[in-house]
């Protein structure tokens, strides 16, 4: 079995050359590595029968077991998302600007892969291919890095994406998968700073901060979500109450659901009751504070640490604030700066929230759950950016390259 | 005495006020903290005065003595690069894209303030100010923490700075010095990653290396310089030598300055012999290959270490290759990813190191001395990032921000 640094020494030398293939080689073989896995459901199938099977005997959830199961359906999407990468633009290899100095230097910026990229993840499987997709597509070599529940299916989706680069121009050490699933093995991959240009956790709230503490390698950290909807006093009320049920409760597990609703006091004492309303039909549990309790007073007190939760579940928090100061405030102060949105008729409002919450993707009159790759037109994504760094919001292709500068001189030489 | 924590909150409490300010405002506020340093030059230079004396009885050495001594002449450099960071553009509140999702979402980017940055620095007491005007100018807030030998005339020259603010929209807190220069400080400010979103190391490899392990702020590697100058068998050779001796002469002890030469073994009898004298009559040390001591026998042997030294001093590594490839490869594994350079006459061979070498700077016909903010035409640089997350090469006030999404809906939810 290849050890860690074997791992990253290959994947340096591969990303050397599938930066430098063309965008029509990085097509095909995205193309390839779908095929391949639709011609081997099977042998995935059988994989993930282990991995199903050994999650069962330890007693795993259903929905993580859910997660975790694969099927031919699910194969088949793994293999539309590798064609739908194929079909984006090539994020590499424009020149981005140039411009000549006084003295005559000409200088530009080139659009280049990252190089190495590590994905550090949990138990779907699927993300191993869609990770491998977008990597291979913006020129980078990937080290894939799953949990230990889905080992088997992971090396077994490896296997087939790499099986399917030979014979290409792209070495198959441009796809690895880390067969050690234990902590020493994570610990020691996070330390590569020579191979790996940047590190990115996909998964919940615990493992983003492990490799965050860990990590001497970049990270861009993703996916904590604890998003607002403040609700003004002139906003258009019939929008609000849909807007405020699609961002709770569309898809409530995931981070771009709304997990607090604030409401301008001046509306309050009627629009509460009617807001919280909707959601217990939508059997949403409400914890409010002193205010909200006011009006609804059946629902349960919610706590400080509420305000900093992200519930990733049929849960939400209501607040009554006296102004959009106080709302800005608020969302700066226990947000995790994913998405926010207001909803108001003022243009003024809009601009001001736009501008002061300090989030990814700040919103005006719209559901927060659009801060998504495909939702945003950008493609599929490899996460979302929750940090200043690099790259904010909904990561695609595009996000996983840098830029380098070149300098054309004529003998030049510094005075 | 502040602690950290109280640091922190000022430094995130002010970021939200300064982010929000005019461009004039900002460029008003430079030019009052310059005038503000040339009124206080007395008072500075007791402050200063404090930290050589302390300096003197411990031992420091002439050099790093004379970078920590101020005098009139340094502090009206400061005050002049103060008014330079004014006269730039304003980097931020730009709408970079907007565009129209087929659901009728306007989706854009805004250029924003990064917040809150951190610099932790050594000896050099105008990094201060040099900070403190570039972090302002780009709409941030700025916590500096300096080095102990500097302590009295970093705290001396943020006080003179704050003061300059009193009276202007941006709170004195957008510029704070860290008054405290033990490890348990520096270690728990690298840890406020709730309130700091980019930390910049500026300094040497130990300071830089520290920071890297201790950070879990988001780092952005500065400054380490392995340069490479490689000569073709096609370069014209009148324009190589004094290019070589221009990279590694004209200021030894800096990051962009060459430490290592490669030469195509088809010159290298003609050449090597010319070069190295030439070296050799600006006092520099040379350390060869094997190759290279059969052309020149008198030069030290090089080790595998000199290989990945970064001298910052009148040395320089020499390296026969055999090709470019060979080049290409030997400086991809070595150096440090900053600057490196290929003399040659052929657009094709200078188009592939250009493609293929994997650092932030990569010249033709040029002296790797030019990778520099000021050189480059960005302005006045907070440092020269070797690492490909967000910025890569001198970073100017531009590169001290990010983009937020901003999305515009008329009621829209996701289906």
């Amino acid at each position: 079995m290849s050890t860690i640094l074997e791992i990253c020494q290959r994947a340096r030398a591969a990303s050397y050359e599938v930066a430098n293939v063309t965008g029509d080689t990085k097509n095909t073989a995205l193309c390839h590595m779908a095929n391949a896995l639709e011609a081997n459901i099977d042998r995935i199938l059988i994989a993930n029968a282990k991995d199903v099977e050994a999650a069962k005997a330890k007693g795993m959830k259903a929905a993580l077991l859910d997660r975790l199961a694969l099927d031919k359906k699910k194969i088949a999407e793994m293999a539309k998302g590798l064609r739908e990468v194929s079909s984006l633009p090539d994020p590499v290899g424009a020149i981005e600007k140039t411009w000549t100095r006084p003295n005559g230097l000409v200088i530009g910026q080139l659009r280049v892969p990252m190089g190495v990229i590590g994905v550090i993840y949990e138990s779907r499987p699927n993300v191993t291919s869609d990770s491998a997709a977008i990597c291979i597509k913006s020129g980078n070599a990937v080290i894939l890095r799953g949990g230990s529940d889905a080992i088997n299916s992971n090396v077994a989706i490896g296997n087939v994406l790499r099986d399917a680069l030979t014979g290409t121009s792209i070495p198959a050490d441009a796809v690895q998968v880390v067969p050690l699933t234990d902590r020493a093995a994570a610990e020691e991959l996070m330390g590569m700073r020579q191979y790996i240009d940047v590190l990115i956790p996909r998964g919940g709230a615990d493992l983003i901060r492990t490799v965050v503490e860990k990590s001497r390698i970049p990270v861009i950290e993703t996916g904590t979500g604890n998003c607002h909807v403040y609700v003004c006093e002139d906003a258009d009320l019939k929008q609000a109450i849909p807007i405020i049920i699609n961002a709770k409760c569309q898809r409530p597990g995931v981070c771009n659901a709304a997990e607090k609703l604030l409401v301008d006091q001046r509306i309050a004492k009627t629009f509460l009751p009617k807001a919280i309303a909707a959601l217990r039909e939508k059997c949403v549990e409400v914890r409010g504070d002193e205010e909200t309790k006011k009006i609804v007073p059946d629902v349960k007190l919610a706590t400080e640490q509420d305000w900093y939760t992200e519930y990733l579940d049929l849960i939400m928090g209501v607040k009554v604030v006296a102004s959009l100061d106080e709302a800005i405030a608020h969302i700066n102060k226990y947000s995790s700066k994913h998405s926010d949105s207001i909803l108001t008729a003022s243009f003024d409002k809009a601009l001001k929230f736009i501008k002061q919450v300090d989030s990814a993707a700040v919103y005006w009159n719209a559901s927060t759950r659009f801060t998504d790759g495909n939702q945003f037109g950008l493609g599929a994504e490899i996460g979302i950016s929750t940090q200043k760094l690099h790259a904010r919001g909904p990561m695609s292709a595009q996000h996983l390259t840098t830029t380098k500068y070149f300098v054309l001189g004529r003998g030049h030489v510094r005075e």
